[in-house]
């Protein structure tokens, strides 16, 4: 029951050029690119001048084409395309990640109203089909855990600091090669990695979250010092989109994590991407592919194009189940505090201390620590200082465990 | 539009077990399983007697029971089974390869004419969902290459020959761990990864081979001499399941690889499986998961349970692109063939000689060699020989290529 589709594409940068070359160049798919819409004229394009229009209308009114897949950078202008096209009854395919973090629910519902289809698969880790495997795979009450490295850039980042390189030159590095932005915010602070965990959780826990209750910390502070102590104790650092389930409680968030070698996506390097997801009854699942690039997304787009000819659509089953969910209750986790300036790492209480190295030019402090403590300090801002979460699982709190460690703080100090 | 499942359950080894705990004391589905039907009487059971019957009847004749769940070894009994529970209008979900790869169409043919569902993700990877995600994700005419590690027990004894056990060390560690049977010739001789592999091309490429048309090498004969090769060469050896297509051919075998440290799977060791899928315009995705045991196995018949309650059936969307693919049609392929005896590796003809190395106590040569000439030969049974894929490409068979390379070995020897 295959239905023919004629898309609208908004915006034509390399995913775009891509996916008209598949799309209208071969007879692969049953779908052709009828009109483009691009921002600025004159530009040298790829295609002849009359394939493009720069006016949003021109795809809006159409009556022919039945779906838009929407591809620019600027989410706010996404979001009033997008949302004219689901009253104007068409179906959307996007990878605005910041788009959909933001206005979730929002979309969900539109697109619902007026029966059509909105598939994101682009969105989150590039051509891994995560979404589409957690809507599908994965049973509502016995997925426990997703977690894993949803930001390709920080990866690259992250694996030539490992392999020696300061922050600066792998950041300069991976701009060259064409995965960092000219201001690298988004990604080396985590906030794409934590749009995109937001998505996960909607798909994986079936509850939605603002990005503004999310706490991201990304690499932008980390040092060479801290990059040995991963050496040395066996560890990568990774930044881990990471998000679980205990009880009716899902606990979510971004941050640098120490990964130890029995780890999945220990070996998961460079530009790649992964996804580990955990099940009851079932082992860790990994799932690994390119993250940054044109070219997975455009892989992933094209699978939504293909899944939408089969009316396709994301069915959220898991809503249903994350009614009672609470998100993000506080929780203890194991973590690591580096500076060259000891006061900086003073500042925090820990609820166990386990290890304290100092020395003249570098320090840090391992142990246990309520995360509603980090979760009010901007950590993207303090320069002198870098966290990682150590590889233990996160505990939950209970008032006699509280007062149990501060006797161990105080036998500590 | 939840189904409320009934069950029957036909064995129950440690799956079955692990099946019951969560279906029938936990309200995590929809699902109870209602009788077990099992073969032997008096034995220990951590059930009480009477939830047990010894007569498949009970199970068949219960119009209660819509969903049989096979979990038996043998592969004939179990034919029997699912072929009178079709025709009594039941669903089916098994995790029995050897069933499933002899019979596929047959099996197919007959859930449809009776309008139910035949699941069976547990046959292929352990809990890695690569079946539903060759059904669902990938489109038809787009997937190039499916290949990977879909035998646990091969691939624990070939990781510890990597740390430099001999083989028999190796295949008695993993009987004691009970990764493999007390004859272990369906796993070491690549039995098991060819019957998956057969379904892999099944739900990738639309086409059903017969086990017997397709190449199965395993480990038996494998020496220390070739894993130092691989050693010293960087390389890993694994026994791959792999399919690909070009054109209008699909190629598929199942024998080991070495493989190099850039290939996602160069690092799923021990009883892990792994598959990598390649599709045009998309990257490379790799799937990750325990391919040997009963909790994997368990993990993704759960999946199935809960995929049935949704409806859900594999529709072989590829089948239709599948008609005019041709199988294994012949090809180069580049290998090497180690053994102590030179005589044993003269008796190939390659078309191009890469590598000769020769010594008082082992020999070995790469280089490429027809397929068709592989095929003919039953390798398993060549204790005193080792072959294995090097990573490269197969080559197409032009006529001129042939003759150009008659050359090159005439040039050699």
């Amino acid at each position: 029951m295959k239905n023919k589709l004629t898309l609208g594409l908004v915006g034509f940068g390399c995913v775009g050029t891509g996916l008209y070359e598949v799309l209208n160049k071969s007879s692969l798919l049953d779908a052709e690119i009828k009109k483009i819409v691009v921002k600025t004229r004159g530009k040298k394009r790829l295609l002849p001048e009359e394939v493009f229009s720069y006016e949003i209308n021109d795809i809006l009114e159409d009556e022919e084409i039945n779906t838009v897949v929407e591809l620019i950078d600027d989410a706010d202008a996404a979001y009033k395309i997008v949302v004219a096209a689901f009253k104007k009854g068409k179906n959307v395919i996007s990878a605005n990640k910041k788009l959909i973090a933001e206005h979730l629910d929002e979309l969900i519902l539109l697109s619902r109203t007026n029966n059509v289809s909105f598939l994101y698969e682009a969105s989150v880790c590039g051509s891994i089909p995560v979404i589409r495997n957690l809507e599908e795979y994965y049973n509502n009450d016995t997925l426990s855990k997703v977690e894993g490295i949803c930001n390709g850039t920080t990866n690259y980042i992250l694996t030539q600091t490992n392999y020696g390189k300061d922050y600066e030159t792998a950041l300069k590095e991976s701009q060259e090669l064409g995965f960092a932005e000219s201001d690298p915010t988004l990604d080396v602070d985590g906030f794409d990695a934590k749009f995109k965990l937001l998505i996960l959780i909607k798909h994986a826990f079936g509850i939605t979250e603002t990005p503004e209750n999310i706490f991201n910390y990304g690499i932008r502070n980390i040092k060479p010092e801290d990059v040995k102590y991963a050496s040395e104790k066996g560890y990568r650092l990774k930044l881990f989109s990471r998000a679980e389930r205990s009880d009716n409680q899902v606990f979510g968030f971004v941050a640098p994590h120490f990964i130890a070698e029995q780890h999945p996506a220990y070996n998961v390097n460079n530009e790649f991407n992964s996804v580990v997801v955990e099940a009851l009854f079932s082992d860790k699942q990994l799932f690994v592919g390119k993250g940054a690039g044109s070219h997975p997304t455009a892989s992933a787009v094209l699978s939504d194009v293909s899944a939408l000819s089969f009316d396709y659509r994301y069915e959220y089953k898991k809503e249903e189940g994350g009614k009672g969910l609470s998100f993000s209750p506080d929780f203890e986790v194991k973590v690591y505090i580096g500076s060259a300036d000891i006061s900086q790492i003073n500042q925090f209480v820990f609820t166990q201390v386990d290890e304290v190295y100092q020395s003249a030019s570098y320090n840090y402090q391992t142990g246990w620590i309520n995360f509603s403590q980090l979760k009010g300090v901007d950590f993207n801002s303090k320069k002198d200082l870098f966290l990682a979460l150590l590889p233990e699982d996160i505990r939950l709190i209970s008032s006699t465990d509280n007062e149990k460690v501060s006797e161990y703080e105080t036998a500590l100090f």
